[in-house]
C-alpha cells in the first residue's frame, strides 16, 4: 500500500505523451500543439484603416477633394495628391501614400469633398502591416493548448493544419457477474451496471469523446482473453471492478498473465483504496474499484492527470481551489480522505453521505476536499484544498 | 447605446428555455433535466454485504460452520441456523435471517468453519435495502445538470431515458467581401475569414457540438435572402461582421426587414461596442462585431449566458473569480472595459496588447478583467472581478 502522493508520482512517470498527428485547425479544439508555429503571412497583411472615415496625407490643410473609395476587400492603386482624400472603411486597404485616417465623425462631408473639423495626429487610425504579427514570427510555441481564440488566430493567418498530440484511445472493461444492463427488469441478487456509462461521460469531459466498453464474466479465463485483445488496441485501459481481495477477483491475475507490469496496488486512501495501476509498454492500465463513488473519485484523482499527460498537457491536474471550511473534520483513519463537498465563492461544506457505494452525493458535489492521511483534524474556519469537479 | 448590465438583463429576459426532448441517459452529459426523476427501485435492491467476509446471526458465539457461499450476483435462499455462517463477498446478497457480516481479516478460517477473532457489532457491514434511495423517492429535481456522477446514478437505478431541455441549433452568418477562406493564397486587400471557426469552437466548449456556417456577400439583397432562410431553422443566429456604421454594413437593415425586433444596438464597452441584439419569436440574433477579439469577447459575455439559459441552466454566467491586481488600470473612456488577462492562484496580470483586431493576446489569456464604466482607476493590489475563460 502506498500513499496518494507516491501513486500520483508513479502515474506521472509512466504517462508518456502520445504520438503526433496532423489535424485540421477547425477540429483541433482542446488538443495540445506538438510543434512551434510560425506565421506564413504578416497580419494585417497590408496597411488597414482602423475606422470608418477618410484616408489622406497628413498636413496643415483641412479641406480635401474625395476622389475615390476603399472598402473592405478592395485593393486600390490610387495615389493621392496633397489635396485629395478617399472614403475608407474599417479594415480596408489604405492607399500607398496616405498616412492618416480621420474618423467620419470628425469631418463635414458632401459627395465631393470633406472639411476636417478635428485634425487627427499623423498616422492615427492606420494599422501598420504586420502590427499584430510579422511573417515568420512565432505564432504559438509547442505545448500550447488550442482554445477557440487560438483557432481563430491560426485561421486568420491562413493556417489550416497543425501538428498536435493524439488523444489516447480508451477502453473500459467491466467485470462482475452481479451486473445487468440498465433497461430490463432487475433479477434478484443483481444490480444495474452503471460504471461504464459514468466513466464514458467522465472521459468526454476531458475530450475523449469515444471510448469502447467491453463486458466480461467474473472468471480468470474470460478476463485474460478479453484483456489480451484490449491491450493491443488501446492506450489506456480502465478495468471496472474485480480488484478487491475477494476470492472471485481475477482481474489482477489476468493483468499480470498478460504481461502488464504492476506499478502499484492499493493506495492509503478512502474511498478508492483497492486500485491497481500498471503498464504494458506505453499502455496504462487502471483497475478501478467497483464501487461507483470510489471509481469516480479515482478517475478524477488518477486517471484524469494520466490522460492529460498523454494528451501533452504540461499542467495535468484538476484545478485546485482554496476555501474556508464550514465544519470541523476528524480523520482517525490514517488514510487520505477525498470528501465530496460543495463550495461557493468563499466557503466549502462537506456533504452528508460519503459512502463509497453511493453516487447521489457525488452527483450534487462540485469538489472533493483532500484531507491528508497525517492530518487528524481540520477545524471549522480553516482554509482547505479542494479538487474542483467542473 | 446602453450599459453592459442593461444589455445582459435584456438578453436574459429574452432567452427562453428550449423545448423538452427525451434522451438516452448515456447521451445526456451536459444537459439540464426538464423533469423530476423518481427512483423505480430501491438501492441497494437487497441487503448487501459491504465487505468480503462471513454473514451470520449475531450472538455470543465465536465459532460457526460455513455452510455455503454468496458471491456478487447470487441470490441464495439459504436460511442460517444459529451456529452457521456463509462465505460472502462485497455487494453480495445477505441471506434472509443473517444480520451481521464479519470481515475476513477478523476470522480464522478453514473450509468448513470459522473462529471470529474480533466480534463485529450487530448489523455491521450489512447495507440495508434502500439505504441509498427508496423506490419512489426523488432521484433528481428538475433543472439538475447531468454530470458523469448523475449519469452513473441514473444508470444504477436502471433508468435509460430522461427528459431534458434541447440544445439550441445555432447558425453563424459571415458577411464581408474582404474575407477569403483560409488555405489558398491571400489576394491583395483581402484577409482570411477566421471568426466562423473561432465561434464554432467557442460553441463546442459549451456543448453546442454542431453549428452551421453560412457566408454571404456584403450587400443588402444577399444578406436579406440568407437571413430569411436561416431565421426559420435556427434558435440562435450569430452574424459576424457588417454591423458597424460604415455605408457598406447592411446587416441591421436586413435583420429588420426580416422581422427581427431590435432589442438593443451598441453597448457602452470596449472592445465590442457595435453589437446588435434582437429576436424573432424565440430565435435570438446576435450581430457581433467583425473584429475577432471583439467578437469573442461578446460571445463570452453575451452569447454564452443566452445559450446557457436556452439550455435550461439556472446559473448562466461564466464563473466569476476574484483576484489581486498586479498593476494599476486607468479607465478614462467612460466605457466598461473587458481586459484580456492571466490569473494564477492569487493574482491577475493584464496582458499587453488589448487591440480588438488582435487574437494573439486572447489565445494566451485565461480571463477577462471587468472594469466598470464608472470606475476610473483600479489600483495595484486591489481585488478585481474576472470572467474565467476556461
Amino acid at each position: 500500500m502506498i500513499q496518494v502522493e507516491e501513486a500520483l508520482s508513479i502515474i506521472a512517470q509512466n504517462s508518456t505523451k502520445m504520438p503526433v498527428q496532423t489535424i485540421a485547425v477547425n477540429k483541433a479544439l482542446g488538443y495540445i500543439l506538438a510543434e512551434t508555429i510560425y506565421s506564413p503571412i504578416a497580419m494585417p497583411p497590408f496597411r488597414q484603416s482602423a475606422m470608418d472615415g477618410y484616408a489622406f496625407i497628413h498636413s496643415e490643410r483641412h479641406q480635401y477633394d474625395v476622389i475615390g473609395l476603399s472598402q473592405a476587400g478592395d485593393h486600390s492603386k490610387i495615389k493621392l495628391k496633397e489635396n485629395e482624400a478617399i472614403r475608407i472603411f474599417t479594415g480596408a486597404f489604405v492607399p500607398n501614400n496616405a498616412d492618416t485616417v480621420v474618423m467620419q465623425e470628425h469631418v463635414l462631408a458632401n459627395e465631393k469633398s470633406i472639411l476636417i473639423t478635428r485634425m487627427p495626429e499623423l498616422y492615427l487610425n492606420v494599422r501598420a502591416k504586420g502590427e499584430q504579427i510579422q511573417e515568420g514570427e512565432v505564432v504559438f510555441e509547442a505545448n500550447t493548448l488550442i482554445t477557440p481564440a487560438a483557432i481563430g488566430f491560426l485561421a486568420c493567418l491562413g493556417i489550416t493544419e497543425i501538428n498536435v498530440f493524439k488523444k489516447p484511445k480508451v477502453a473500459i472493461l467491466v467485470t462482475g457477474n452481479e451486473l445487468v444492463k440498465p433497461g430490463g427488469k432487475l433479477p434478484k441478487g443483481k444490480i444495474y451496471e452503471s460504471n461504464s456509462v459514468m466513466l464514458q461521460a467522465a472521459l468526454q469531459t476531458i475530450g475523449v469523446k469515444k471510448s469502447k466498453v467491453y463486458t466480461v464474466k467474473d472468471n480468470l479465463k474470460a478476463t485474460k482473453k478479453a484483456l489480451k485483445a484490449i491491450l493491443k488496441k488501446y492506450d489506456v485501459v480502465l478495468v471496472s471492478g474485480g480488484i478487491s481481495v475477494g476470492d472471485y477477483d481475477f482481474v489482477k491475475e489476468a493483468l499480470l498473465a498478460n504481461g502488464v507490469e504492476q506499478l502499484f496496488y492499493k493506495i492509503n486512501q478512502k474511498p478508492g483504496k483497492p486500485m491497481f495501476f500498471g503498464a504494458k509498454k506505453e499502455t496504462l492500465v487502471f483497475a478501478l474499484p467497483g464501487n461507483p463513488a470510489s471509481s469516480l473519485t479515482n478517475f478524477y484523482v488518477y486517471v484524469y492527470p494520466a490522460i492529460k499527460a498523454k494528451m501533452g498537457f504540461l499542467d495535468t491536474h484538476r484545478t485546485k481551489i482554496m476555501r474556508k471550511l464550514n465544519q470541523s473534520i476528524t480523520n482517525n483513519s490514517g488514510k487520505t480522505l477525498f470528501l465530496k463537498a460543495l463550495y461557493d465563492e468563499t466557503n466549502v461544506t462537506v456533504l452528508d453521505s460519503q459512502s463509497s457505494a453511493m453516487l447521489n452525493t457525488f452527483a450534487i458535489a462540485n469538489s472533493l476536499i483532500i484531507v491528508p492521511n497525517d492530518v487528524e483534524t481540520l477545524k471549522k474556519g480553516q482554509i482547505v484544498t479542494l479538487l474542483s469537479l467542473f
